[in-house]
């Protein structure tokens, strides 16, 4: 099954647009997690057990688990190899920003797919689309490539002006009619620039899905993301929000406390999905 | 002590501008190498023994290492050591090509930086320099942003006209004025492109350094590169080699072969730095 199937039965089976990111850090989470074995693992699958019939997919990033070492890295793989036995109609998206050469992405795709065993990838798209051949053409995998990002800084290069539209404009074109051959690119769409938002789904239409990270502490507004980011059918984005939800709370209850959120944010999102 | 002195330090040591790539891959290792415990980084430390006097620095590539999981994490961290604590005074860069929003960079940083300890790491510029802040301002490490790349398809976005100019010029006049607040800014310039590199270095002048990868398997000329990325002293450059030096050989002495291939290099190289 490929990934855009699998996500849209998962957005079908629990009626939600929302994507849980498990940015788990051993700072943040509750002190009586941090004490256990397995502390990042011990999290998340709390937090997977607490959501898992709200959300459309979760989204654990690497940054995360890299800080903590070989040690970190194991307990991202117990995450994913959990929620894929526990919930096998989710699917797990690694937000982990790679793009090498072509030999290097390879290596990448071990790590990702062979080892993690993820459904998709966040992927950046300067080395062009020849280097991400190894990603594009994983059929069976979501190739998740950075159009328009969340961070206040993103126009800086994004904006630049190139054949009369800004860059993000062209790359959401390019990507959609040159990389997307086996249809499984996804576009990663900051809920932070809305009307960026509205012109890339008015280029790409309505099959083309986007990640789109920024509400929460980021501050997007889930309004105006959800209006200005979705097809004509009321879906086509995947909203992440993560430290708004996984650190909800801190107490012994942080996963009902977690869950309450994700409700709220799903509902939230689902009031603004049809016009 | 800076990422530039450092490796300047390196260079006149060793009158060598060559950094051996470290992809270190248990399908290409010697076989009596790839059964014993800890292959690639008893690999890695042969190599790293035989051209230690050779070499201005070394660069694993964090894919080789993530594909094998956490034991990869590991190797790579116990070569990044062994690196350390036996040649102190050759840098070791990190290719890892990151590049998220600043809170997830500061996440990297613990990686690369706190856990791993590398001295310098490759970086995506597609997020703009406010997401890369957490790297730029880390003045004691060195920040390699990738300008030009040497794969095939690396001018389908390098190239786009942008005022006036390709993006790669738009991109190393903008990373020389406005992110090496710090001077600790490099950038990546393949050695596939050499008119594109001559132009790079008209740009930036003759201070900032520049990682050339594409030498050998890739297809880059050294008298060419050479010839058109260094500064007028001679130097500002660091010729990345990998496949054509570090699996050279494949018997017992692959460490001697590796030795001579890298003298080669190296000497080649400096054939041509003066004009």
């Amino acid at each position: 099954m490929n990934f855009t199937t699998l996500l849209k039965g998962a957005v079908e089976k629990n009626n939600s647009l929302l994507c849980v990111g498990l940015d788990a850090d051993l700072n943040k989470i509750p002190t009586h997690i941090a004490k256990q074995p397995d502390p990042l693992f011990v999290f998340n699958k709390a937090i997977v057990d607490a959501t898992a019939d709200i959300v459309c997919a979760y989204k654990p990033n690497s940054a995360f688990y890299e800080a903590e070492g070989p040690e970190g890295i194991r307990q991202l793989k117990l995450t994913v190899d959990y929620i894929h036995q526990t919930y096998p109609a989710l699917p797990v998206i690694l937000d982990a920003k790679r793009g090498d050469i072509g030999n290097t992405n390879d290596k990448y795709i071990e790590f990702i797919y062979t080892y993690l065993g993820v459904d998709a990838v966040t992927l950046h798209p300067y080395l062009g689309g020849e280097s991400l051949e190894p990603f594009l053409t994983r059929a069976d995998k979501g190739a998740i490539i950075m159009c328009r990002n969340s961070n206040p800084g993103a126009g800086e290069l994004q904006d630049l002006v190139v054949e009369g539209r800004p860059l993000y404009e062209y790359m959401a074109k390019h990507i959609s009619n040159e990389w997307n051959t086996n249809g499984n690119c996804l576009l990663v769409v900051g809920a932070t620039a809305p009307a960026e938002a509205r012109r890339i789904r008015d280029i790409v239409g309505d099959d083309m899905w986007f990640l789109v990270p920024g509400v929460g502490s980021q501050g997007g507004n889930i309004e105006e993301t959800v209006r200005a980011s979705v097809n004509s059918q009321g879906d086509g984005i995947v909203i992440n929000s993560a430290r708004g939800i996984i650190y909800a709370g801190s107490g012994k209850d942080f996963g009902q406390t977690a869950r309450n959120e994700a409700i709220k944010t799903r509902d939230e999102i689902n009031n603004y999905r049809k016009a």
